[in-house]
């Protein structure tokens, strides 16, 4: 457990095991079950421990119990009820988070909105939508299809949507659609004491700034197009984008209208081997200042690279490699295509050869989304870590050299994987969670890559959030006047500190 | 003076007349001087009454004293010293608002920060720049002369950018760069009691998201290419977006990073002139939905394009009119103006010539930027008041056709205006403000359109602010959680509510 004690640093206090009772009155209980029904309130041990933990591995901390509202009546009634008797309460997605978002750490009432999962208000004219938060991203996208609209949003995991705007996700698209932030355009709120607030006022689900937007994808340098992703308005201070990215702490999002997008007309996927690492990530550098509107670019370094191409059978070979994929018209594409080439062969990059059909493609995806198993699988056994730092694009070959060798120095496994287009890249750390030393390797090698990026300018985590694990670093990143600010927004949201009591602050 | 009580409302409580004295002790004027030494202190009738407005019509409502800082930390001395006393601080930039940001409506100091001027930290690498706010829009697209690179945030006015990153503003480039929110990458702020918060943490002033962005606007159905304008950083909460359009409500701006784009290859811009009002914005709504990634289009109609055409000496026909720009590669340039020019003949419209030289064009925005001083001139002896609603894209035609039929049936002067890429719109009212039915016709005309927008799912102000005369539609946009949400948050971070209070809420 030393590993564990040390990256999920602060859950000690009001921590819980696995194996704590349910502390919750019975009274208390039937109250819960008063609003949502019996079958839907839950203290038994195996449905508080899944609803303890996410896919990280921050210590599993069980709620005192489970309710499944059905429906946003349901939420206002349950969170008064906790408010009124100053009970924690942890709003539950999928449970797919990397930081310890959903962790009970002073126990409390997990709220798991899964069932509340309708679709409505699907504006094709206004390229929008309105989810509740049971609603997946792939569920939304089956939704959409036919409808020639989309979201891009792809943290890899199925997350919910709703979870994704409450951690600010990104992902493989963000380098060109964007994080959740300007993907979002009004969240219907439960606050904590049970009222309901529509961040951009209630009935204000439309975009209010263009159509498709965007343009075409022939990439030139001297040109920034925007398809302006956002709403235009001054009305009064910016809740929407306070609660995007407020994990949990501030109140349940239980509802959110999304920006759509047209879906590209052609899309090509292709990956390309370097000679080293420097040469890998000064390509992406390239490729971006030449202002080629790539849609993904991944990095996979040498170790990542063999161990995704053993793990999803495709063999790719055992160096620096890019996956890229472009989106535009077909004259566009063609256009993106040249340019692109010409740029990885310049950096000494080979294998090109581009995927067109959808089949083809989501083997190549499919491979880079598997990444974190694949990392797993190089040492059964072991348990895995990820990193999150990003980087202002001028910095990122160094940053990432640099993290190269540290890794090197220290012994540690750690394959890297990026959205490098957004500076944003991942070490997967796998080591021995029961070896004290290996753990205290990892921890103060997650510490020095965590300076590395602020002194670069950069930030301790791009998407998987702050949660339990990056709190001593988000201190550094915004400084004591940051931090207290951040508090004094707390304390007027959630005035006892019950929404999701011991995360980012 | 009825119409002046009728449109700002709620200015009546603590309303201060221009003739007011100074009401602050004299040993705290001295405490202000020896800040920022003597000569940067005025008490004098004259200077504060030109501190007292903007450039809307909003009662003069002068501080009791101006200050001229010249550092952040007199900056932070001084807030200290009137946070101590209780005293109201009102930021003031280039008085060029249109709300009555600056009226000192509850009296106290007014801090001038004109004499902060400072441009540092140009990256042409990451795109990004560091302003005082003394630096105005004009004077930093000088400053980038020669680089290739500009900032293209354009509200008319030469008005200081932390003053445009305060009010939100946007103007008539954002629908392809956006408006001021997703331009801001950082922004370094005196809070009430002398604090000194950077929003996104000291010394990230870089952008980490990527390089220029952005394809080159050869435009196609299907494609959303998106420049990334987004930080990519889930640390925290997004003080950042919460400080912008606050209308100096929170603190002092005295700093703000700014993202800034490459300068197009090649600009084009055009007037066209349509049958009729529906006709021209439907045109918009199809160019838009079309995916031209248009710079500029911006509408007059009838009555605004003969009064400009008249101000100019231009001489425009009397019909509605769009006004688009278009930036792009030379290829893709000719591809955005075929298509443009196919669309603006589907809907009727002619006069179809491009101004592709710099001098050519600028006298044509030199037209548009006019239009408020052309509009005066209609009237001569009348003021003017414009309204500032901004509706989702798909309402866009039958709000502005309503809207035109509404000012016909009321009798009023009311040559339109507007941003239509965005929704927005402006109503440029003129009339006799000694004339209480007509100054009475004008406010009931106002809320209508207000309500009509908010109705059509769209807000009150999509660019001028809240201040002191949107109070109550604010409340009826974001219901009373939202605002009560406001509340909450000003008072945490100004619980004595000195910060340029009787503003926004």
């Amino acid at each position: 457990m030393a590993l564990r004690r040390v990256l999920a640093l602060g859950t000690a206090l009001g921590r819980r095991s696995c194996c704590s009772k349910p502390s919750l009155p019975p009274d208390f209980v039937e109250a819960l079950s008063a609003v949502v029904g019996a079958p839907n309130v839950s203290t038994a041990t195996a449905v508080r421990e899944q609803h303890g933990h996410d896919e990280s591995m921050h210590p599993c901390a069980p709620p005192d119990a489970v309710v499944w509202p059905q429906s946003v009546g349901q939420v206002q009634e349950l969170a008064a009820l906790c408010y009124r008797r100053r009970v924690p309460m942890v709003p539950f997605g999928t449970g797919t988070g990397l930081e310890g978002g959903v962790n009970a750490v002073q126990g409390g009432v997990c709220f798991d909105l899964s069932r509340m999962d309708s679709i409505a208000e699907l504006s094709l004219e206004d390229f929008s939508v309105t989810v509740e938060p049971g609603v997946t991203r792939k569920a939304l996208n089956s939704h959409l299809r036919g409808t020639g609209l989309w979201f891009p949003v792809d943290p890899g995991a199925d997350a919910s949507l709703c979870g994704m705007a409450a951690t600010g996700a990104s992902g493989t698209n963000a380098v060109r659609y964007g994080t959740m932030r300007p993907n979002v355009l009004n969240l219907r709120v439960v606050l904590p004491d049970g009222r309901l607030l529509h961040t951009a006022g209630p009935g204000r689900q439309a975009r209010w700034v263009l159509g498709p937007g965007g343009c075409a994808g022939l990439a030139t340098p001297g040109c920034t197009c925007s398809p302006a992703p956002h709403r235009k308005r001054a009305a009064g201070y910016d809740l929407t984008s306070l609660f995007v990215g407020s994990e949990g702490t501030l109140g349940f999002l239980t509802q959110a209208t999304l920006r759509l997008h047209p879906l590209p007309e052609a899309t090509a996927a292709t990956i390309a081997s370097f000679p080293g690492v420097g040469a890998a990530v000064a390509c992406t550098v390239q490729v971006l200042q030449a202002a080629v509107p790539v849609a993904r670019i991944e990095f996979l370094d040498e170790v990542m690279a063999d161990a995704c191409g053993r793990y999803s059978g495709m063999g790719l070979p055992v160096a620096a490699t890019l996956l890229l994929e472009l989106h535009g018209s077909r004259n566009s594409l063609a256009e993106q295509q040249r340019q692109t080439e010409e740029i990885v062969r310049l950096n000494g990059g080979s294998g090109l050869a581009w995927a067109e059909e959808p089949e083809e493609r989501g083997r190549l995806w499919a491979m880079r989304h598997n990444a974190w198993y694949a990392a797993l699988a190089l040492r059964p056994g072991c348990q895995g870590y990820s990193t999150d730092v990003c980087v202002p694009i001028s910095r990122l070959p160094d940053v990432v050299v640099e993290t190269k060798q540290d890794l090197q120095d220290s012994g540690l496994t750690g394959p890297m994987v990026g959205h490098v287009g957004d500076g944003n890249f991942h070490c997967i750390l796998v080591f021995n969670t029961q070896d004290p030393e290996e753990a205290q390797r990892v921890h103060a090698f997650t510490q020095r890559l965590g300076r590395r990026a602020l002194a670069a300018g950069g930030t301790c985590t791009g998407e998987h959030g702050v949660g339990l694990g990056k709190r001593a670093l988000l201190l550094e990143e915004l400084g004591q006047e940051g931090l207290d600010t951040l508090r004094s927004i707390k304390a007027a949201l959630d005035p006892h500190n019950l929404m999701n009591p011991g995360k980012v602050l």
